[in-house]
């Protein structure tokens, strides 16, 4: 059968995943990955989840293996409430949704909202997951201006005066794939801007839980309450193979959501969300937190020290306070595809950053690296390699 | 802000899952159920269940908990196969891929298939949530004559010779809502049908493995394998809340529902694939699913004679050999909008059938009694109530 010709129209816009891709390259043992993002199986806590596993036994019974709301399993909605309000957001059960990891609810933002040609705010580059999420839906995106700081608010208000836009989608803190965080000054100016022009912020927050220093930095959410989904996920402090995404939406958006997701998954596994509603419950977090950020922190110094000490000095690294990624920045028009295919044949794997920019002229001298999967002497390795690399082409 | 003007056009087409909301009322505990669609707790293998989660941490350990395939858990997807070959399909691990439950395909079929006023051709009822998948995507609906042999050959002929159909969707094994089965006669007709028209046809069988009484029938699958995606699910044999669908797609069509499938969640929890890889690994379902049965086959018997004794001869319900429902059809022009009213009244719910058909003037006579839910006596005292019920009507 020609399945070609039966397609949809919205096809067109779906590719797979440049990233997958690249991993699927990369699954030959002998080569050091930095290209992937997932957070190192050091980082779950094996040791208490046996203890969980009891917990959701005793306490829930066959309810955890039942069909459940579309909405979550409630007692992690209570749970997740008491996180939320560590970083300042004030909310209630009913007004938190459990998906089936954040991107569940970057699907259900797109299909309630995006119409075919719909104008997306985007920083440059962005998260490419975010771009699997809203491509099927035909918009088009509207690219922004960041820096060291993160995203330019006046870049932003450039964006919502010229444009008709349907949202803004930001990774505040530690960005992927660049590592950098909106300062507080200038989340108090995008507060303000949305508010302005009465438009809506995707906030996407998988990161900023693992801060290895600094002072965290209030969500937007706080700000604009009103403009703002908060979207966040147990993937990077919990264990991401449970798929447990959440968001805090506007209260008049929210029925949507809920009814694209039935239509999607019924609802997020029950039993992920008892473990993870007995993880929080049981305050795990607060003792396990430390010990997955002292686990990461040294990581990130040592491929920081790594590449700045040993890349060329005109390759520059984008500090950053916490996260998964560091983001580098080569001389004007240096080809980093090129080096990523000479770094496989010296054993080493990055992306190549130009993936993550929606204008494929952008991006092109950038890359980003992965320091939560390897430990620090690996890490030392693989950047020697790289610089080794470097030194050898001519640019 | 107002949402209302942002929402995508596509949102006319999504309204809550009726029964969803049906349920809501019903949650009166004073209020017997026949509403729902759940298996009851009684079926899950509980007292199994510790064991394979001490094998799931021995055999795969964290691995259960990260990141893993769209396509799905390898591991399953082998088992998947050994439990295909027993329905007479026979297919290899990278030709089976796993869902966030049966939604999960039906949700990519969806989006990589239909465009805005594609027609689909459904048997009339048929499954709603079906349906929730593919609203959002704005297709039309072309419905098919079902009597209580199932789809009726010649209704199919006719559709397809009629209108450009984009794919055919199907519940032939004790369907939702009917309970009714296809008979192999026609299966073989509709294969036959499927092929000289080539087209495409989604088969779903969530229910065969509840058989009570006769022989199993060969799924249109292994009748035409080229033109038929084939779905099922561990729902109805293992557990609904660990979310555990699957299907055998024509080879062109697999990467596009992973693509699809990429962007709306990125893979199925981890840890229920695990558990189900190692509940199918064991032969636990061989020794589990005859409790299943036993549990649910006096449940059937029980509701079937109870309505044929105590209903009025002018109703009829329609014989079943499996499943989770019975369905029921009135005189007529009977409201059973009415009876439902009145039946709550009484504390019995059940789901007036016109909420399954696309057409909103059929149906009004039917209705839909799940029967999983609750014990013999319960179910007893339920019809008695519902038969008292529509006596006390005038009609």
């Amino acid at each position: 059968m020609n399945i070609e010709k039966r397609l949809a129209g919205r096809t067109r816009l779906m590719k797979a995943n440049a990233i997958r891709e690249i991993l699927k390259v990369v699954s030959n043992p002998a080569i050091i990955s930095l290209a992937g993002g997932l957070p190192s199986p050091e980082s779950f806590p094996m040791e208490i989840i046996k203890e969980l596993t009891d917990r959701v036994f005793k306490t829930y019974s066959s309810t955890a293996f039942q069909y459940d709301l579309t909405e979550g399993f409630l007692p992690l909605r209570e749970e997740l409430c008491r996180l939320l309000e560590t970083r300042g957001i004030k909310t209630e059960p009913n007004a938190v949704h459990v998906t089936s990891g954040s991107q569940g609810v970057l699907d259900a933002v797109a299909k309630v909202l995006i119409s075919k040609g719909d104008k997306i705010a985007l920083e440059a580059p962005t998260y490419l997951g975010a771009l699997s999420a809203f491509n099927p839906y035909e918009p088009e995106y509207i690219r922004m201006d960041m820096d060291d700081e993160g995203l330019i608010p006046e870049s932003l208000e450039d964006t919502l005066s010229k444009h008709s836009i349907k949202f803004i989608y930001l990774v505040p803190t530690f960005q992927n794939p660049t590592g950098r965080t909106i300062s507080l000054e200038r989340r108090i100016q995008i507060a303000r801007i949305i508010q302005k022009h009465d438009t809506l912020l995707v906030e996407d927050d998988p990161y900023s839980a693992l801060r290895y220093k600094g002072d965290p930095v209030a969500p937007i959410k706080t700000l604009a309450p009103d403009n703002v989904i908060y979207i966040s996920t147990l993937s990077k402090i919990f264990a991401p193979g449970l798929r447990i995404g959440f968001y805090v939406a506007p209260e008049n958006l929210r029925q949507w959501l809920v009814m694209s997701k039935q239509g999607v998954d019924l609802h997020t596994n029950t039993l992920g969300q008892a473990l993870a509603a007995e993880y929080l419950k049981g305050d795990f977090l607060a003792s396990h937190l430390p010990r997955i950020i002292n686990l990461y922190k040294p990581r990130q110094e040592t491929m920081f020290e790594a590449i700045t000490s040993q890349f060329p000095a005109s390759f520059s690294c984008a500090r950053s306070d916490g996260g998964m990624f560091l983001w580098v920045t080569g001389p004007k028009g240096f080809d980093m595809i090129r080096l990523y295919q000479k770094s496989i044949e010296n054993n080493v794997a990055f992306v190549p950053g130009k993936f993550f920019f929606t204008d494929e002229k952008e991006g092109i001298e950038t890359m980003r690296l992965n320091y939560t999967m390897a430990d620090e002497k690996t890490i030392q390795t693989a950047i020697g390699r790289i610089a080794d690399t470097i030194r050898k082409m001519k640019y």
